[in-house]
């Protein structure tokens, strides 16, 4: 069932899309579409809403795209025979999440259009801030929208400016100038693949290579997956070209100075796998020193490190690295909770966490515990995961949390809710404490996430209110956040 | 599985759409998706391919739209639960047939789309056939394409009018007036629900009522399942506006002096349903009459009228009543055989048409027969069925044909092969009856297709050539006519 | 979904099975699996519910049995891919029809098991009337039963009686003659294709042969479709073993007298389809009879004869033939209507009569109409078939029904509700006619009905209550018989 | 599709089954199918092939049972519309795993049946290694085979016993008496929930508590899943009751002397979820235990102690603890591999490994890697880790296996190809070592399992070829054993 909403109703729309991309290009004329399957696979930690592939033939008639795409985990969408029947030597794929209301099938991508110069296929990872202006000019010259994700207005801006540019990377470039907000982008033209990464740099991007084909991808593991070395990182506003005369061509002409680059320091956090790298910086490095700085920063006596999975493992090893207290597992996880899990009733006697997770109790009877978890948003699972250790015989609990609090709304696609839902909003520190019932809590200090990401430019926003850019004035995400999602959902993700 | 052709590769794109379109407005604000759902199932017989509804609620938000679509019979769809969701007091819904290769979700309508007066659902039924050059014009100008149906691009000069017009029902008709080909729209705005017909009225519209609440359908039969009544059809080049406030508008426009319209006979002969009225003639009245005149113009002395079913009996009851000769049923048909039906390979024991019909030998052994069908295509299917009659006793089978011969091909709307395909290309009546193994064949004469319907004013391009407006120069069925579609795509529709 | 009762709680299970069956064995070695879906697809009005084929390999390992059943219609339950896997020179397939509760996969046909000499699969036409019983005296000999069919009762007899038979057709034998009640059974073991046919002949099944391959189905018309002769019919008592070796052989071991046969009259006035023959009389004959004898027995004046689509239309032929009055088609069905159809509310402004019928009104303006069905159950679908001729201009309707009124309940297979919802039980013609609203009433007379088969002997246990064996005493078909059933079920059917 | 084979051609039927069970019993009449299916999902580690859960209400009709099973995960079978009408205050469920090919929709549990007491509803996990026999004496006497799960056998057992037992506890006893192999079985009959346990214990079943409902369950950490208590584990041999009127008791008939025990040893090392207990014993615990035994028994100078996921993170946390070097996670496993996914082509560049585990290479580059798995089967993804993590930089990579090596297969439901595929058999531990290419290779010792274990008794036999009970003489595992199944199949799952 799709609901499409008049922008007069909806100030603005496709908001907070954490998604996975992928594109591969294969210069002997290979088919890509499995290899991207796999890439996908790969990146679904970013993604488990929806997902698609298009895939063309350069050799083929110009522009004849083959697409598919479903809502889903990448292996409930795609079976054997719909791969088998995707033929083409280039292609781009998407997992989608989204934290919107519009989970349809209409806003799956890649997005797949005819316009005055053939087709094209498209694929988006980020978050605009001025799509709802965007898309007002547009339909002020006679646009149609017929989904509700900002890669719909980024196609129209590549067909218009297409008419005044030489190349297809050219009306790419010039569009992406009139984005503004995040974005990571994977263009397949029917003879050239295209990336292109906003100049603040918020999403990542990557290329590699395996023999004589080139990959555009989200994270490097989904290079690691399909046997493909890693190249080098698409840089804050560049737009890469791959085609088999020239190889790579780059170019940086609305790249920003490198202080002014804003990295989101949650891929880094955890949206990212820990086996990739992004710009040049370990995600598991930046985990562990995260893990490491909290040792310093906030020591504590006790017996035992422990991480809430998964993404907090990393964190709790280099606390445990760093402090001399042992590491140890203290959590199960059942990595079978999926997109269709029933949900237990409030009324009934099961917990969400409770399935989600059990304490070992072997693990943390009669000890002090370190509980090392990536980020509070509003609370309440921390305390339930603090009152599950302490039933198990935890004499004590101390919560340390690998980023500092977060007080502000994103802007660019990370799912945080309104400044009042969250727990650390006016709230001291010592309040949060006794919110979640731990004996001690500490946050990573902001001057240590410099260090964590080996200097790299980031952005603050979320912590500090300070963004980049102008922030909308108006909320952008209006009626369409969607209030439940915390902690919960992420406990979902598997990585 | 979707494929997308750049406008390169594929001349002309959506071609041969027979469909059904239906929309409803409650003035009194009732939910409409169910009335629908009857409304499309009574139009069943005019597209099984796909199916969808989109519906509004005129006193919420400005154009929130709820939609949903998906291939397949409407019963196959649509389910209990999903009709209960699409709360809205006007809406559209579709049925599409299509023997083009592009049959996919994306190309399922009703289309849904924002623009920048709100939202639009549209429905439409038709070929344009200046669609490519349009698709060029708006791409010259920016536009991007997502599906490969013709109700893109009369969405497209919608939106575009609308800077222009005053009115919704202003810019649909200005949006008319760039179109060339066969139209019946049925469109949903916020406020309003707007028919149209094309200026030479080849698909047929019409309006009917039922308590407070219009109906725009394909066909009369429609109002009848619902229980609506028949208020009049839509003219011929007229736009006609549905609201609260004005009840029905009428804006005549575009339309022809009465001698240039150019119903499409089809309709008449097989497309339509024998319970509907178009135009104010009776389609099962002028199937009768068809019959009675072949039996005036292509006498026999026979024991035993009968129609190839479904669409070949009401003439054979006409036959009978203008030549006494008993009418009769000798087939029993398959009413199981869908659209997922496994075919029987070429070399298997079974043949496609003996498993849709059977013969009734009590009814036809040692008679004399007089075998009424609607047309001849490739012959193929008729050559077979005289054989089986044959087969089951029948002396003599005499072949009668309630419409000329097909010698050209058809650019709006109606499946016909290519010239070189149609038995009656080239061939003399003695001997396409030899093809087909008759005793005699008799076709409806030309002069006899005015008294048929009545004096409307009609096309008669498939039969000489001679075209209400000019032809497309190339070949604008391309490369994906399907020429594998004949009776036996006939023959699987129940009416 | 599947509930399970024990027979503590319910009675009787199973009841009220009208299906289809088919069988084949290719001596030479070719696959049989599509030849049964053509064939179940020809027999597809016998049952919607679900289908099933079961194959087997003479040549292979004795005794792997490859299966697949599902719910719904036998073109929505196989597809290509699954009939290509199933490899096999002899099988069995089912078409069920339920009017209990037990609606599940579980209690799909045919039932495959393993027993002392290997696999058997067996699909079962009829109703036990002893089956609660038979199931008692199995339990108590450490029987456990995972269906609520009566096959399962049949295929553990025929395995313990199998201990002391020298062959498997003994031991089907063996065990029909504890069976009481109706079946018509085809069962394929390993090496011989055995069909069965009970005493009394109350269901049918004929043997067929295509090139070297026997076919043993329910009806003629199934070995029309997939090209097979007609060899003879299975008498009633008879079991016929198919053999390699010995082609047909048969056993009438437990035959009656041919007077005490009782064929089921309901298979020639509508279960059947028209172009089978069952035990040597024309369906579709016995049909126009029935007709000639109501113009004969209930004359009246009028000026078009129609009958209600499809059952009916034989009869008003006959009707017509026999009074002179012209035959025509009153009514448009919308053969669309399926088993997934969403039934319009009680509250809505539709109408399920409305939705699956039409009326002509070109057809019956101003005309005296004799309208013929087959049977009266209720009466309310009558009651709104004739006001809506009347509302389509009829001047008087006469109702003619071809078959006598039923007045008492079956317990051999039909799905005839309690006598007390019975129109005609305790109520006169005239009194019938006044609630259907008619201008004239006429049922077949009982005395008609020999002539009507060509004097075989048949059951006429709904008309008078005279069964040919003791009915169960107490009502057998419990809590488990649906009161919604009525014509409104048989107007689902396409023949 | 299901294929049935008769027990002439396949000796033995429905082998290697690995599963959970769980039942529960409501007392206060409340509904317990939510709470199975959150209890199955805590056990979906013990099987993802199909799942399935059936209850009755015990104060209904006597014996109605209503089921649901399907092929597939937990979440995916059933939705929240399934389980809400799946009204009933007892009922048992069960999630199956099978290495044999009969991956039929036919062979999920649990068993629903009628017998000569009512209804029964059974699930088992386990392997008989009599039931061919069984099977073949139960044919003898008269008995049909619809699957091929020993539970068929088991039920067959019950419900013949029933006819000379007081209860249905007697029943099941008496039944279990002639059993031969491994099982746990779950069976609700009307009023009463029954457990049973084989004499040797090889498989787990436990008691739990909440409230006033109590539970049976494979694993303790599905009574955490739901909130209920620990009460204590059904002991080998025993069959307990639970009814409202006793609670839970206990007969003891059929236990052997403590030392004839034969638990599996591979729950602890593998099959079992870590934060369960068995039998008093932790399996997180034994985990450590055979980690710090491997540490003692075979100590190396390393950087790093790293376990493959998921089985052997907690013996490499046993290692790190004894050993002092650290422990850290090298592997970054991908959670999203399920049951539909596609496995690359052999021809393709990606493999399995590799799509399923990546190596941290900041985690192990420049380091001596001590890598702990729970078990090396025949080697190959042995080599593939190894070589993965020499290729990420580690210097050294030494192997340690937490248990002995195997040597001889499994009758009793652990998946374990025959001997000539077993890497160890006829190789010295120096010649595997060379296979995988570690640098040092070592195994737990099989004097420690004892100690592993706290001194329970267990089972040895994969070890050291000594069975409890004597082997089938043939191999019972016969075409059906499916060879391609390995550590990929392990690595699939979760924990």
């Amino acid at each position: 069932m799709t609901t499409t909403d008049s922008n007069k109703a909806m100030p603005f729309e496709g908001l907070h899309e954490e998604c996975g991309v992928f594109g591969m290009y294969d210069f002997d004329g290979g088919d890509v579409a499995s290899s991207i399957y796999y890439g996908l696979f790969a990146l679904q930690h970013r993604g488990q809403e929806s997902c698609g592939i298009a895939v063309s033939e350069t050799s083929g008639p110009k522009g004849k795209v083959t697409s598919y795409k479903g809502m889903g985990l990448v292996n409930e969408v795609f079976d054997g025979e719909t791969l088998e029947k995707m033929r083409g030597d280039i292609g781009v794929g998407h997992v989608r999440y989204s934290t919107a209301g519009e989970s349809t099938r209409e806003n799956a991508q890649p997005l797949v259009l005819n316009y005055v110069k053939g087709t094209l296929a498209l694929a988006h990872n980020g978050n605009l801030i001025n799509a709802k202006e965007l898309k007002k000019d547009l339909e002020y010259t006679g646009a149609i929208f017929q989904t509700t994700i900002d890669s719909e207005v980024i196609a129209y801006h590549i067909a218009r400016e297409r008419l005044q540019s030489k190349t297809a990377e050219e009306a790419v470039r010039r569009a992406c100038m009139k984005l503004k907000g995040a974005y990571a982008l994977v263009v397949a033209s029917p003879r050239k693949l295209i990336g292109a990464r906003d100049p603040f740099g918020f999403k990542p991007l990557c290329i590699g290579k395996r023999d004589n084909a080139y990959i555009l991808a989200s994270e490097t593991c989904a290079l690691d997956t399909i046997g493909a070395e890693f190249v080098r990182d698409v840089l804050p506003g560049e737009v890469v070209t791959i085609t088999p005369e020239k190889g790579v061509e780059s170019d940086m002409e609305m790249a920003l100075p490198k202080e002014k680059e804003a990295r989101c320091i949650f891929e880094y956090i955890y949206f990212a796998r820990p086996d990739s790298h992004i710009d040049g910086v370990s995600v598991y490095g930046s985990r562990i020193k995260a893990g490491k700085f909290l040792a310093m920063d906030s020591p504590v006596e006790a017996d035992l490190v422990t991480g809430v999975p998964e993404s907090g493992n990393a964190a709790a090893l280099g606390y445990s690295l760093q402090s001399g207290i042992p590491y140890g597992t203290a959590f199960v996880k059942n990595g079978y909770v999926g997109r269709t899990f029933i949900k237990p009733k409030q009324s009934s006697r099961e917990s969400s966490v409770r399935i989600k997770l059990n304490v070992l109790k072997e693990a943390v009877a009669g000890k002090r515990v370190v509980m090392i978890d990536d980020s509070i948003v509003r609370g309440t699972t921390s305390d339930r995961i603090v009152r599950m250790l302490r039933e198990a015989g935890a004499t004590e609990v101390h919560v340390r949390i690998s980023s500092p609090p977060f007080l502000w709304p994103c802007y660019f696609g990370t799912d945080i809710p309104e400044r009042e839902q969250l727990i650390a909003y006016k709230r001291s520190i010592e309040d949060i404490r006794k919110i979640i019932g731990a004996d001690s809590l500490g946050y990573l200090g902001m001057e240590r996430l410099d260090e964590m990401v080996e200097g790299l430019s980031i952005c603050r926003g979320c912590f500090n209110g300070k963004y980049p850019m102008e922030p909308p004035k108006e909320d952008i995400r209006g009626e369409y956040f969607d209030k439940e999602i915390d902690m919960a959902k992420k406990l979902e993700r598997n990585l």
